[in-house]
């Protein structure tokens, strides 16, 4: 699988979350390595690109993104259905294996000391950008991104490819109770002009 | 259309936006009406339900919604394709009649000073919830959601029915350069049970 791993312009990366996805956190601290859901990540910026991410006062993974100050952002896929809603579910708090018990399977970036999920689509390396008034009244969380990654089968040349892709590489977009839509086929405006 | 339009509460507000849609942004402000397209807009919190959107400086409507501390969110459609890439790239600073020109129809909701886009999915009327260092440093704007309508042929009882509703009523994820994608398939995890 990660043979496919290419990096991605950073003035690119914004197009790996501009689609709304539901993506998955991680981060590593004092030994730690815990990987979290979220719904609510969102673009900021283009240059250096930035995002939002809220992260609740419950979760673990907020605590190690406390004490670490970095983040993974990662975009995950239909094939991961199952392990992007059991890792949003469940808490490293009440199960300590919960990484395993969810089918996560971590790997490396070289040069980024973050637990970073395989078989996702794209991958965010992000530091936060502390403002803690934010991160204390609404859980929102700015961070910049460092570096970004895809899997070239289904994101390439600043390009996602959807439509032409396997399917199990849609991208999830979460509601609620269990219920995700993918991602699904492509519309051109008629007076857009592609990038 | 306007016939379909029923509201919807707000501890289910969040469901509108929850799978990352490209939206509409509007506001209105001494006498004057504007649209514009965000794909940078997400939820933020439950109860009371708020949203974050980023509103570049350069916008007219973020000028009207600094002047009159409200906004209107809204979920555009496939059949909106060519209305939300026009309204998103086009000023009013330069087309005093972008809102003709862009095919925007607007119409009013009882008690709500705000213009609404006919033929979206989704209505959000918001008030900001003033944070100037997080709207000056990163143009990003926080907003409580007042009051939330959908069209209940695509959103009814708290659940998005894309897959059985009129494919032009799913809703638009922009990616870049006139590329949208439009939400696909609905998919249930093994674990999860439809609230």
């Amino acid at each position: 699988m990660e043979n496919h791993i290419a990096p991605v312009p950073l003035d690119k990366a914004y197009r790996l979350l501009n689609h709304g996805p539901t993506v998955l956190v991680s981060a590593r601290a004092g030994g730690t390595d815990n990987v979290m859901a979220a719904a609510w990540a969102c673009a900021l910026d283009y240059a250096p690109p930035k995002l939002t991410v809220v992260l609740d006062k419950i979760a673990k993974t907020r605590e190690l993104v406390e004490k670490s100050g970095r983040l993974a952002i990662q975009v995950p896929t239909v094939a991961q259905l199952d392990l992007t809603y059991k890792v949003g579910h469940r808490s490293l708090f009440d199960e300590p294996d919960k990484l395993e018990r969810s089918g996560v399977t971590l790997f490396d970036m070289e040069g980024h000391d973050l637990p970073f999920v395989a078989g996702c689509s794209a991958w965010l390396a992000c530091s936060v950008i502390a403002e803690p008034s934010n991160e204390q009244t609404y859980d929102l969380f700015i961070a910049e991104i460092k570096a970004a990654w895809s899997d070239t089968r289904v994101f390439k040349n600043g390009h996602w490819n959807f439509e032409t892709a396997d399917p199990g590489l849609r991208s999830l977009h979460y509601i609620a109770g269990g219920r995700f839509y993918a991602i699904g086929e492509s519309l051109d405006a008629t007076e857009g002009k592609s990038q």
